[in-house]
């Protein structure tokens, strides 16, 4: 569909990616001012800008006053969370929040990507979920800001982002157990491939480490992050010959799931096990006993998300690509210093 | 805003209206052969119709590919539920759903009226709220369909809506208590203004009069569908000299705050309480123990709005105006005889 640039005229991003032979998205980059360009590549693009000139490449309508947000599943307060966030800065702006779910795909189908352009919405937010390369390039291509939330750990995405410190509340975690004189301590991790599990993990060791209480690799089990997962693995923990005195489950599901295996094998919970969870959604205070649990504050992540997207559609550049808020270590009843501790 | 009819030409809505001194919105029932208009109106209407004729509004432009889902409040997982089945509907026609949420309130301001009219989508679902006379008439007025989804009970509401049968559920539930030999049975209810409480109340009488077991009113009290106020109401229950042997709860968040005053006061479930509840939202059945519940198909009652809203727009006439869809008793661990039965 590219036509021939125009041997003399300004150059559209399509054009000056065709004469560079490089993708839309890098010399969008490169047009933004976006810093995650090869030198060598921004110089070149750079180069026929100024011999050619870059003109904005025509926009068949203006943005509709709509903001996507894309779930790889609507399942549980994570995502209710999070679109409340959205809602709160859309509202401000009068922005509409279309939503849509790619029914436990983690990357949207063709489908969506024909319905998103032809609604031009203002942005799209990914939430834990990833688009193909060619999406990307397509929402790029026609000035669609994306901003991804919480990305589940392609090392590769180029877009703005906004997740938590979940290095800094596995570490809160591990203290607060260490600290209670918890010395078996075991750890339900979520899935390896992404990147908030992995960073909980890490701070949760290094936590260890930092105590001079190192994890036992015994005691660790990789988990999916969902209840029936943390149950089962917690059963296997529980009937060790020396089960752990506490249990960190890297989310408040898989935390719900530790509950259910000491349900049935009569371990009472803080007094012969303690759990920590992590998210603290808002089921958490509502478990029996109540969670203690590491905050993840899912709707000023929702609203961060929805803050980039305004000012990407207003063409203004972000203060900063990446955004971690603060986790929060919330000590309720789940907790206790282990009996023989 | 109007302008004077044309002494010769058909009429449109509006002009209709204004000649018969009714609303926009009774014109349009009559237009579109609704029962729901008093006969006089109606023939006066019909008549204005024979004589000069009706055209439809001119439409400034084509409905966008959109469905708008307003909720009152966008927590817990009841509007996950209903939005996976909006979702599932809107994606097979390739609508996008655009999410509002009124922040609590049960009618929307006019900031969101003026943003629907402005991306004029396919049709609007209301969940659970209600909209002031003058936004329902502006909807109609300008062919923007609006179907209710479980209204909170406003008598007068005159779209097409789609609930739960409450009374049934509510029916199936007393039944099953004193099947098991309750006969000191509680009564936790939902707000009295809402539709849906009223009748899984008047469900639960129903069941409990017909097997010759009426209910004892010292035992019945009105909730709010809170999980705080289920938690304190069944805690005044279970301190009286004669405390119920079985709780029912209008909500499942009712019945899981039972679950927390029982814990509190060292009742065990169902060895000394036998708990029902009302939804079957994903969390019953990871209650310890898992919940006997009613369950109201929230999916299929969000997939069957989307529905009613697709074909209102492609200017199908509803089969029905009012779907009720099954609800259905999911026995779990919660309920059992009574120790002294």
């Amino acid at each position: 569909m590219s036509r021939t640039p125009d041997p003399e005229g300004p150059l559209t991003i399509a054009q000056l990616a065709q004469l560079a032979g490089v993708s839309s998205a890098t010399v969008s980059k490169v047009v933004n001012g976006r810093s995650d360009v090869a030198a060598t590549t921004r110089e070149q693009i750079e180069d026929l800008i100024r011999r050619r000139g870059y003109r904005r490449q025509r926009r068949p309508t203006k943005p509709s006053a709509l903001i996507d947000v894309l779930f790889h599943e609507l399942r549980g307060l994570y995502a209710i969370e999070v679109l409340n966030g959205v809602e709160e800065v859309a509202r401000r702006h009068r922005l509409g929040v279309v939503l849509s779910e790619m029914g436990g795909h983690h990357v949207p189908g063709q489908g969506w990507i024909e319905q998103v352009l032809a609604r031009r919405p203002a942005g799209v937010i990914s939430v834990f979920s990833g688009l193909t390369t060619e999406q990307s390039e397509r929402l790029y291509s026609r000035d669609i800001p994306l901003v991804l939330l919480d990305p589940t750990g392609d090392p590769d995405h180029d877009a703005p982002s906004v997740g938590a410190s979940n290095w800094n509340g596995g570490l809160a975690a591990a203290r607060h157990l260490i600290g209670l004189g918890h010395r078996r301590i075991a750890v339900i991790t979520g899935p390896a491939r992404m990147e908030a599990a992995r960073a909980r993990l890490d701070g949760f060791r290094a936590g260890a480490d930092l105590a001079g209480r190192p994890l036992d690799p015994a005691l660790e089990r990789h988990g999916d992050f969902e209840i029936e997962g943390g149950r089962d693995l917690a059963a296997e923990l529980l009937r060790l010959d020396e089960p752990p005195t506490a249990i960190f489950a890297g989310n408040d599901g898989m935390a719900l799931g530790v509950y259910h295996a000491a349900a049935e094998l009569g371990v009472r919970i803080p007094d012969d096990l303690s759990v920590v969870g992590f998210d603290d959604l808002p089921k958490a205070r509502w478990t029996i006993p109540p969670l203690t649990t590491v905050r993840q504050p899912l709707k000023e992540m929702g609203a961060a998300a929805a803050d980039m997207v305004v000012a990407l559609a207003a063409g203004e550049p972000l203060p900063r690509q990446r955004l971690d808020l603060a986790t929060e270590l919330v000590v309720r009843d789940s907790t206790a210093a282990p009996r023989n501790g």
